[in-house]
């Protein structure tokens, strides 16, 4: 995605080129996937001034020509940085400036990096690539819209189906085969929180039996590399006046600040809006309201009481108020939202407490 | 796991105390969880006289609580490095000589982390972690053992049902929604590669059809943290002669290389081992022989040519050779093994081709 863009900034910068490396086949790169679309080992270099190319080990070739990067390279039987840097000569590319993402290099990388690059000066990129990557391409949205259809199908076939399920670990069992059966990747564990499970915003599923009371279901798909989020809770038994009061209480809260999210907004005031409306209940509220996704689960912006972000045209960002009760319970309810002139909700599966 | 040991190494190093860190509730930090137990967000302290705490967002409190380390503190609602330096003060440790991971430390996270730690000096750990994690302890050995007899157990399921699944998609759901059943995570994203897809080893499993031929099954777990790993290539339809004698010729390679693993054997020679054994298709075997796993499903030892490694007593490791032939076909066969006085193998599927 936006590799031109990307090419002027380093221009404008007076940067050669800007090199991208993944040294773990277990990881994706965010920046090296979104200007390549390769998810595997190996370095991504964007010259200024010339085609990108890919440098990867020999058993990552024939996917690496899959990706949207013509040239590839595969690497000697030689250590990772000195294959790079033999490559970088052979294309005799400048090296005097060069562009790093200091987000993702690790201090022993830059070690070897160095010990090839040895004159170089290494200037970090990493706030334009967030920059680059908080406002989505119409491409970008079509295949986030994507993704939070199929978070939506799944959940809503989960929830049709929930009774069946009598273990946390079942459940979540279900919302991964149900996504990799579509061709889809999970963009994070799913959480499935039952009872006083849900009072931890990030429990993972257990195999004890589905507790009565709430139930918070966190769940999201990458389709082709961009991530959909979603929660729901739900009530197993019968809730009582009181709970649902408070459900709805918290479900007009997230539905109030979707609709305060507009062009030019304080990330911190929309924070702020969902504090205030809390009223005693501000202090179960332990999280971030929500953050941005796209290649990555959790992108900027960050909404939260300390960001100096906005929100802008074209972003893509959850709204995810939660309050929760140590060893008690908690209630999460999170949608997608797609800023335009108005904000668009990209998850649509019913928020009305649905009792099962 | 042997957080007295690390303790001793810091004493040894007059390193005041270590600190590792994970800013991305997506990821776990290895060492992070292999000496607490905890996997989320957050930091763990270890001084050298004294006991270990973790610093955890408020939402993660009562998860880090249920881990290995006694002492957890909240953050406040300040940014990260900030934080664990308040608690640090407030612990009143010496902060003269500091432990990092720089394999787990970024540029841009020790800059932050320099602002407050302002005269400390930082050595790297990130070696004597590697080393200390590639012996295995007793109750390790325990958890991967299971870890395979739950991957042996799903993959002779799938097997059992390879019929029923029309795309590899369907196929590596079935292998999910098994782990996540009982209750395991995925130790990396299934490989079903199907034709002439197994000629890309790290083949993503795609929606189409399942192709006729040989299909590699690459497949692990994690039990309570700790991976498994093993690959068999089974055939559908009905294999020609020449292919049945190459399958053969490359277990045979697998089950020797396995057997010539022993105590202070160099992890290079087993590697040239079976190079010089695959004779002319040498050049076929594009990756390395294997790897050590654990807490990571790439750990020390490195089972390749450049490898100074050599294999211990208490090493668990992959061996994997594989074969491929581009836009043709792939045949990898890959067993988890314990290093005791002899190699133990710990996945124990069938090796016979299998034709369904």
């Amino acid at each position: 995605m936006r590799i031109n863009e990307f090419k002027a900034i380093l221009d404008e910068k007076n940067l050669d080129f800007a090199v991208f490396y993944n040294l773990d086949s277990a990881r994706v790169n965010p920046n090296l996937f979104y200007f390549s679309g390769y998810k595997g080992m190996g370095a991504l270099v964007i010259p200024k001034n010339n085609h990108p190319f890919l440098i990867v080990p020999e058993m990552e070739y024939q996917r690496a020509k899959r990706s949207m990067i013509k040239k590839v390279y595969s690497m000697e039987k030689k250590r990772f940085f000195p294959s790079i840097y033999k490559v970088v000569k052979k294309n005799k590319l400048k090296s005097k400036n060069l562009a790093i993402d200091k987000n993702n290099f690790t201090l022993n990388s830059y070690g070897h990096f160095k010990k090839q690059f040895k004159k170089i000066k290494a200037k970090d990129i990493s706030l334009d690539c967030i920059k680059l990557r908080q406002i989505k391409t119409e491409k970008e949205i079509k295949l986030i819209k994507k993704s939070c259809s199929y978070a939506d199908k799944i959940l809503q076939k989960l929830i049709k189906n929930f009774k069946h399920f009598e273990t946390e670990s079942e459940a979540a069992a279900f919302l991964e085969h149900e996504a990799r059966k579509n061709g889809l990747e999970l963009a994070f564990s799913p959480i499935v929180a039952s009872g006083s499970n849900g009072s931890m915003p990030h429990h993972e599923p257990s195999n004890g039996k589905i507790k009565h009371g709430f139930c918070v279901i966190d769940f999201g798909v990458k389709y082709k590399g961009y991530c959909s989020d979603i929660t729901r809770t739900i009530y197993i038994g019968k809730p009582t006046q009181k709970e649902k009061e408070i459900y709805n209480m918290l479900l007009n809260i997230q539905k109030n600040a979707i609709n305060q999210a507009k062009q030019n907004k304080k990330c911190s005031k929309l924070y702020e809006y969902v504090v205030k409306n809390l009223g005693k209940y501000k202090n179960s509220f332990i999280h971030g309201l929500g953050h941005g996704l796209g290649v990555e689960i959790h992108e900027m912006p960050n909404l939260t009481l300390n960001s100096k972000d906005k929100i802008k045209d074209s972003m893509v960002f959850t709204i995810e108020p939660g309050i929760y009760f140590p060893r008690k319970f908690g209630i999460r309810i999170e949608d997608t939202v797609l800023l335009r002139q108005k904000p668009i909700l990209l998850t649509k599966t019913s928020k009305d407490l649905l009792i099962v």
